[in-house]
């Protein structure tokens, strides 16, 4: 990361302690750490009004930058900013969205802070509006991403598993350079890797916020493939992580399983059709439920209403932004208040579910620019055979 | 899950809320859910003293199970208290270790709570001591474990990466039932199935928790394989999850590539020795901190302080319990105020680091029984040549 664009990003934060008046503001969690510093560590970034930033660091020992101040515990803090001269704070930012109840209350003490602010919902929006740098990473996964997808043709096999196909795609994501590790914001979100869905088993209902369900392989992680075989004319949908670079894109393809029924080209058509329908007037300025409401509108009109977006249990978005985590502001509701802004980077997935056959459907990923909406998961959108 | 073992878990949190004077305890978080119902919801369970316990479900909306009430929101909570002629809580225990401070605050206005106690330290001294479902799933991990680990030389090419081994044998764990997914305890634990250290990237300082470090491939998970290519006289650990089952084991190895040192056979004959020397000792009523000093004792009398669990930044622990999480209590440091009991299992994993060489030395885990300790993971123990 370039020190302009770190300054730039510290500035922001200190903008908002000067805006709520508020002394100071403590940043633990890794997604803030690395969006703030390009890198993780184990300690706390402690931000003030006009001051540079500190680097409290408990580890590792060898940590290089010229603001470090390495510490063995939190409760050291108070001590160490009397002895640099700064006046202790009264008024706290936390990322109480992410420190546990316990971790949070920890810190208080340590700090003996009467009252703490929420930073991390902050922070959630300013990193909706993506850097040139962050731009530039999100677009090489989507290329990365895209890379791996070709390969799925080749890598089925007649009478395989969603799962046996599953294993084969995560071995070339890896060694295409994908970082394993899936980041999400929020409870109820596990997840391994991605979700493939084949035929029945996307009509499942997970206790999870994702788009589409799917039983799993076991009652912890009740999400996603299940070792349903594939089989003619069933669909199959894939929704693996673009998690090639810290900053991540989202993107899910389908495949015909030898071959399928009319009405799932004509739904998947009508996903494409969404998406173009969306492409031509989206831009900065855009309310985000005008997006959601104009996917509705044309799935009405086609019928498809009891399929959108699963059957007995339907998610109620069909977007959300992308980053470090792969659940980001701004969510495409109804009711979403946010409008588009230059520089945002978003996933659409208008996904229908099709009982007897399977998911159909298409997700890519945007990035908000001033004219209008940039598709960077350039990949054969179409219904593929695999065979 | 049999009904019995559900009622006896339901019952031991019960006697907690009765000992310490408490109305009701809300449990959310996944680990717990599971070890409490033997299935994971979006929601609450929500125990007291007396009556059964009742789940408050969210998603999903055909959870089947005769304790269900379905609710949107916990703010729903204390009408449908109120309907089923329960009184409202007022000291009311949440597990504050896993939820966020937000997410915990939600809960105790929606409640009207004013005093809320840690029930997360509790269940996590509960779920140290399994029972004989749970100890017959980590047996059944550890032998798929086994299973995959006597693969690893066929996987082994002459120059490749850690990495690239890394990715074989990722492959062959999922195509073996691993479920993906690794759970661990707290911050700073991030990781992606599992750690692969050779040469000198073993003794790269990370800012996780783990044994031992390793700089990664990316900066924002700074843990384990680094692309290092695989040396002649060099060795290499694998350390990667026993997530064969929901209850997990832990087990390391390690291999020399080609040929090694004798430093790395005798370093690694002194990690075997420290084994054998606490199983000959070990059982009930032992205290953790004897089972640490007693390795430390032995490493010193053969005069490898220098390496012993790291060299520029080493942990301060050679183990810990494993289970749902992969790191449960007990742990083993210096200063551990546990002893073993019954129904406890333990991984040890004393290590060492040589510069110039990489990691040596084996993790096992072990089932503490009434007699003593029962290894587990029954795999080749002996520094295995990969050529």
């Amino acid at each position: 990361m370039s020190n302009g664009e770190r300054n730039t990003k510290i500035e922001s934060i200190q903008n908002i302690l000067i805006d709520k008046h508020i002394d100071a503001c403590i940043i633990s969690s890794s997604v803030n750490q690395f969006w703030l510093c390009g890198f993780i560590f184990d300690g706390y970034i402690y931000i003030q009004p006009k001051d540079p930033a500190i680097l409290f660091v408990k580890r590792p020992f060898n940590l290089k930058d010229d603001r470090v101040v390495f510490l063995r515990k939190q409760e050291q803090i108070p001590e160490l900013l009397q002895k640099m001269k700064h006046t202790l704070p009264s008024r706290l930012m936390m990322e109480t969205d992410y420190l546990s109840y316990n971790a949070t209350v920890r810190l208080q003490r340590a700090l003996k802070i009467d009252e703490i602010v929420n930073v991390s919902s902050d922070l959630r929006n300013l990193r909706m509006i993506k850097t040139s740098e962050e731009l530039a990473q999100i677009k090489m996964s989507a290329e990365v991403h895209t890379e791996v997808y070709k390969k799925i043709p080749s890598l089925y096999k007649t009478r395989m598993t969603d799962l046996e196909l599953q294993i084969e795609i995560e071995r070339e994501m890896r060694l295409h350079g994908s970082i394993g590790i899936f980041r999400s914001f929020g409870e109820n979100m596990d997840i391994f890797m991605g979700s493939i869905l084949a035929g029945d088993n996307a009509q499942a209902a997970s206790p999870f916020d994702y788009a589409l369900g799917g039983e799993g392989i076991t009652p912890i992680l009740p999400l996603g493939a299940n070792g349903t075989i594939l089989k003619s004319d069933t669909t199959i949908m894939i929704d693996m992580a673009g998690n090639y670079r810290p900053y991540m894109d989202d993107m899910s393809r389908t495949f015909a399983i030898e071959q399928a029924p009319d009405i799932a080209y004509f739904a998947h058509e009508i996903s494409i059709t969404i998406h173009n329908t969306i492409k031509a007037f989206a831009k900065p300025g855009t309310p985000c439920s005008d997006i959601y409401n104009t996917a509705l509108e044309i799935v009405k009109e086609n019928n498809l209403e009891a399929y959108f977006m699963g059957t007995d249990q339907q998610a109620k978005f069909i977007g959300h932004g992308v980053g470090l985590e792969i659940n980001e502001p701004p969510v495409f509701t109804p009711r979403s208040k946010e409008t588009l802004e230059a520089g945002m980077t978003i996933a659409l997935e208008p996904k229908f579910v099709l009982p007897g056959i399977g998911p159909v459907g298409i997700e890519n990923t945007y990035i908000v620019n001033e004219n209008g909406l940039e598709n960077i998961t350039l990949c054969e959108e179409e219904l593929i055979t695999l065979k």
